[in-house]
Order: structure tokens, then C-alpha cells, then sequence
């Protein structure tokens, strides 16, 4: 009878001193000191043995609604190998791995460590050092892989140096994550300049600082971009930290960010076979009041609806966004050229394409996305 | 010179009577009597020229940064077709078809009105008649594809009748939407009873009422489930309305509600070569605090993990939502023959299956997933 309903293994951090029963909890006293309540509720619910949870699928097979909901506890023992061992009054006997109970302690102390232990976002300017990977190495070796998924993920934007210069050639290296996200302008989507454009990002025009995709309900997490040639004259990327900006915002306007936080703007994104519309405020928020998102494309934005009261205050707010993707403190510059790829996070870090010269030379590029679902797991699967 | 920026055309509801113009705004006065400030920024920022907004793709091409903050009409008018016209101090001018200001005024009035026109949801119980289509019908007739899609998007639930019994043909049936959204578990995923099982879905087992890929930032938004064949004893198909639930439940238990709508929950989706985990409440709500989605699926949940203090009431609220699921008077429960499929909302409508007997006949069911995105598009366009 295994002990963990998980693929998981955990380490032991501090063995369990002594575990103390009453009618509604058993709290385990750590030998580091740390003290941790569990419910009796929350243990039966967590019981790992394989008629709660099928062995295969490590899936749970009972529902918590049919234990009774006082239920309790008839003998708590600690194992020899340092286990927590519960009789419940039914018959219905559960261990738990001590390992896995102090990494999933809900004590106040052990919550907010698990909340310190986050990864943290690493907010740059424009003198960052774009983290940069080659090729052969991502594809071929695992720690590579991760490297570079980790700076994807940390720092928003990556470079990769000795790709291919054919078609599709960035397919294998999005696939080294997992499978492309479609859209309506295909699984790959080809950067040029044509004359039924649906998008102006299929223009020459300068595309100012924005996100892909705004229109949808959840952006692209990562967007692929790929160099097959760039003889045009013009057209260098831009790339902003957009979450550097909120903050920025945060600090020296809180009332602009206040509005960026809460009033959602519409972007729409409309052709003859397609129409899409999506609301949402520019600057989304996660559950600690931390920048999760950012959505902006000018180009897709439908027009400003609000009560007239606020629509001098968004238009303010709307105003100082857009200075802030202007201030040259931010913007990181680069002309891509052929077999570069850059990856890097579509929610986080704005990008820009300066005007190109069609009649100069050519200029091809080829994208592709990949959600962050993707990224996270593909991420664990290779820390296990 | 076009007075709008858009693929629609926008009906006159009422003629302009007059506009009066200050330092900051223009006010338009309806014939029918309703007063709409439109603000000077508004208007420079909606001028649908053609240098404004490229043609081709009706998207915006300056950035309101670029006008002045104090921009000053020199001169508004009625143009003779009913429009209004306006001349900026700096000599660009800009014409505004009259329908198009209606449809996007933003007097109080006006903001009412189009969230009072949003389309409603009908909740259901378990005497739904489920809104039923001939897959003849929704693959030939874009009128019955329209009232399929509707049925979709405000009942949540549809079945359609008559699709070929063979491997994919849910496909074409997807595609008369958009694509199909891909998952680890594949474009199509075949649901069967595997040994290998990476998801209790794939097993006999009886599955509590859920949504699909709780684990994923974006629950999929539409599902199908195909039944190709369906010869083996048990495997009814349950649905209950999660919107209807979370409805009774903020009304019968506001504090039950509060906690499922704050909390965020873990989801796990756990195998060999992806480890998929999301948190988010299992009761999502949108601006107006109108229910927009149920996240729920108690075979692929994590520990609950909150403050002592909170953990008891968490219990009590998961307690009393699912015992909200198992309510007969929410339960439509029907039995999928080959030849049918279920399109349903899989952020709304759960969905259970009992369990079956393997060795009792064959049972083969075939399933994709659509976007939310994808389905409102589709409706827009079969709209224009």
C-alpha cells in the first residue's frame, strides 16, 4: 500500500516528533519545531491507500461527500520508518508518507514558505542580457532544454542561435515543449508583408508594443518567432518587460493602474471568415495583487467603453501605458536575423516591428504558440 | 471616405437631432430624446479615416499618444446624409456615421441598454428537453448551424442525431465551428476502458459529474463526445447545469458561495510525460458577478490547501456543492446510442458517466473540443 497519491517523491525535511489527535484535527509536531494541524477531514480526504485512489491513474475514486462528515479517528500512530499511521472509527485504515505531509501542510508558516519558494520573475530594461541558446543543444540535450525553459519562463524572453533556415524549421524546437496552439491564422503563421492582409501585423507598417492575440480569451502563453531571411531594410523587434512597466505604473500612477487593472478593454480582431472580441483589462492581477498578464495590441483595441466619469481617467491611464512602452529605459532592441528564433512569453513581454522597406529585399518570419500550460508542465516532467 | 471602421454596418436607431460641442466634449442629442457625450480624445481616437485605419484590415494605424491631450474641435457638424462631422484645429477631419455613434455611445443609458441585450442564459434541471439537431441539417443548412450554435452558447447543452458511426466523424461536425483545440490527450481522444489508463476517463470506472481538463488555465470551452458504439451494460450520461448549482447555492448558502468562488482550488492532470496542475475557484464570475464558468472535477484534485482557520468552511462548501450535483432535480441523465453526439459547454455543463461492464459489448466513444472564442466568432459571422 503505497503512501503518496502522486508520482512525486518528498523528502523528509524534518522528521515528525510526535502527532497529538482531538475530535477534529491530529497535529503533528515536526522536530524542527514547526507545528501542523490536520484535519481529520482533509486526512481521510488524502488517504492514499489504492481503494481511494486507483493505483494507475493515481487518480481519487471516492468522493469526500460520502465520509461522514464528523468522522473520527479511533488510533494515531507513527510507523517505524517515521510515518503517520490513522485507524479511522469505521475500519478504514490510512498511512501517510511523511514527506508528503509536510509539503502539503496548511499551517501558517508552511504556507507562506511554500509562497516564498515561487519562482520570481526577473524584470529587466533595456540593458538586458537576452538569455541565448543554441540550436543543437536545446534539441539534443535535456539540461539545455531546461535551461532555456526556465529562462523562458523567468525572464520572459529568449533568444535561439543556429536554427535552420527552412520552413517549419521552428516546429521541432516548440515541439521539444509540446504541441503548437492553433488559431485561426494557422498553426504556423507566416510574418510578411501581403496585399489581403488580415492583420497589420501581415503589413509593412510598424507594429507599436503589443501582445498577440488580445482578442482571445486566454493569449498565446509563448509565441515563436523565426528568421528565415531579413533583407529588408527596417523592421528590427523591440521588446518591452511589460510586467516592468505595471510596476512602474504601480509605483509612480496608482490611480492609472487601478483603472489598467479593472476596466476591461475590448480588442477585437475581425475578418471575412472570423470575428473575434475579447474583454478584458490590459494589466491582469493574480491572487497576492502580482501582475500575471498583460493585453495590448492599439491596433485591435475596439473603442473605449465606459461611463463618461471615467473615460478622461482611462484615456490618462491609457496615455501613460503607452509612454511607458515609448521610454527608450525599457526597450530592449535587435534585428533578428536568418536562422534566429526568439521565444519569449506573449502575456509578458511586448513586441514591436519597426516599418520595412518590401521593395529592399526580402523578409520572411514564421510563428508559432504554445501555452504556458505547456511550458509548466513540460518544466516539472523534466525537474522530477 | 469611410464613417466606419468595422466590417458591420450599424442601423440608425434613432437620427441625430443636434450635437453641441465644449472644451472637453460633444454632446448628441437623439431625436428619440437620449443625450450622449462623446469626449473630444474619444472621438480624434475613433476617426475612421483613411489615415487612420488602414483600409484592408480596419485596424487602427496612430496611436492617441500621438494627438494632443487637449485636442479642440475647430468646427462640428451635421453632415446632410445625418452624420456628424467634425474639423480638428489641426485641420484633420473626421466623419462619424450616425448608427456607429449609437452603437457605441456610452451614456449611462446606453451602457444599460447593451448589457440589458446581452444574450441570457436559460439554466435547466432535470426535465430539459435537450435542444436536439440532424447532423445533416447542421453540416448543409448555415441556418441550422446558427440555431445549433445558440442553443450551445445560452442552453449549454445539445445533442445531434444521425452522425456516421465511423472513427472521426465528429471532425467535420467540429470544423463547421473552427478548428479543434489539442490537448496532450490528443486532437480526437478515443474513450474507451485502456489498462494503461493516464486519466480515470479511460477506465470503466463511474465518473462524478466534472469538467473536462480542470488542470489547464483555459478549461476547454465546448466538448463533444461521439458515441460510435455503445453495446456494453451501464455508461449512462449524466448532465447537471453548474451554472443552475452555483445559482442555488449563492442563494441557499452565500457563504458556501463566497468561499467556492474565492478559494483557488488545485487541479492535477498527472502522467508519464506531462504534469499539468492549475488553481483557480470553482466558481468563476465575471464583471457583474454573473456566474462564467465551474471548474470541477474531483478525480483530479490536489490537497486542499488554505489557513487552518478556513479549512472547515472549504469542506463544508465542496460538501454542499456536490451534494447540489447528486440532487436528482438537477440531473438530466440519458443514455449516448451510436450515431448520436453531445455538444456541450464544458465550463458550465458538467458531466458524469455511470460506470460500465467492459465484458458486457463494446463501448466506444470518440471526443474533441472547440473554444469558447471559436463558437462566438462563428455565431458574429453567421450574424453579419
Amino acid at each position: 500500500m503505497s503512501a503518496i497519491a502522486d508520482f512525486s517523491t518528498y523528502k523528509v525535511i524534518s522528521p515528525i516528533r510526535s502527532a497529538l489527535e482531538d475530535d477534529t484535527q491530529v497535529t503533528v509536531l515536526w522536530l524542527d519545531g514547526r507545528t501542523s494541524p490536520y484535519h481529520l477531514l482533509w486526512l481521510r480526504d488524502n488517504c492514499p491507500c489504492s481503494r481511494c485512489v486507483y493505483s494507475v491513474t493515481r487518480e481519487q475514486v471516492v468522493e469526500i461527500l460520502d465520509i461522514p462528515e464528523d468522522i473520527q479517528a479511533a488510533r494515531v500512530t507513527l510507523t517505524d520508518d517515521g510515518n503517520l499511521d490513522i485507524l479511522w472509527q469505521d475500519g478504514h485504515a490510512s498511512t501517510y508518507d511523511a514527506g508528503w505531509l509536510r509539503a502539503h501542510a496548511y499551517d501558517e508558516e508552511s504556507l507562506a514558505e511554500r509562497e516564498r519558494l515561487k519562482p520570481k520573475k526577473r524584470l529587466w530594461g533595456s540593458s538586458l542580457a537576452v538569455p541565448a541558446f543554441h540550436y543543437t543543444d536545446v534539441m539534443a540535450d535535456d539540461a539545455a532544454l531546461l535551461a532555456w525553459l526556465l529562462a523562458v519562463r523567468d525572464t520572459g524572453l529568449s533568444l535561439i542561435h543556429g536554427v535552420p533556415t527552412e520552413s517549419g524549421a521552428l516546429v521541432p524546437v516548440a515541439k521539444r515543449i509540446s504541441f503548437i496552439r492553433e488559431s485561426n491564422f494557422g498553426t504556423l503563421f507566416d510574418v510578411q508583408s501581403k496585399v489581403d492582409a488580415d492583420s497589420n501585423a501581415y503589413t509593412a507598417f510598424n507594429l507599436p508594443l503589443h501582445t498577440d492575440l488580445p482578442t482571445r480569451e486566454l493569449q498565446p502563453g509563448l509565441q515563436f518567432l523565426h528568421c528565415l531571411v531579413n533583407d529588408a531594410r527596417g523592421g528590427s523587434s523591440t521588446f518591452v518587460d511589460g510586467f516592468k512597466l505595471a510596476e512602474v505604473l504601480r509605483e509612480e500612477d496608482p490611480q492609472s493602474f487601478e483603472i489598467l487593472t479593472t476596466l476591461p478593454i475590448e480588442f477585437r480582431n475581425r475578418g471575412r471568415s472570423s470575428d473575434y472580441r475579447y474583454q478584458a483589462p490590459i494589466i491582469a492581477l493574480g491572487e497576492n495583487q502580482e501582475v500575471t498578464e498583460i493585453r495590448m495590441a492599439n491596433f485591435l483595441r475596439g473603442p473605449f467603453s465606459t461611463l463618461p466619469a471615467t473615460m478622461p481617467l482611462l484615456y490618462r491611464a491609457y496615455r501613460r501605458f503607452i509612454t511607458l512602452t515609448r521610454d527608450v529605459r525599457f526597450r530592449y532592441r535587435q534585428r533578428l536575423e536568418a536562422g534566429q528564433l526568439w521565444c519569449f512569453d506573449n502575456r509578458r513581454a511586448l513586441h514591436a516591428r519597426d516599418e520595412f522597406d518590401p521593395a529592399s529585399g526580402a523578409r520572411h518570419f514564421q510563428g508559432c504558440y504554445v501555452d504556458r500550460d505547456e511550458l509548466h508542465s513540460r518544466i516539472r516532467v523534466l525537474q522530477r
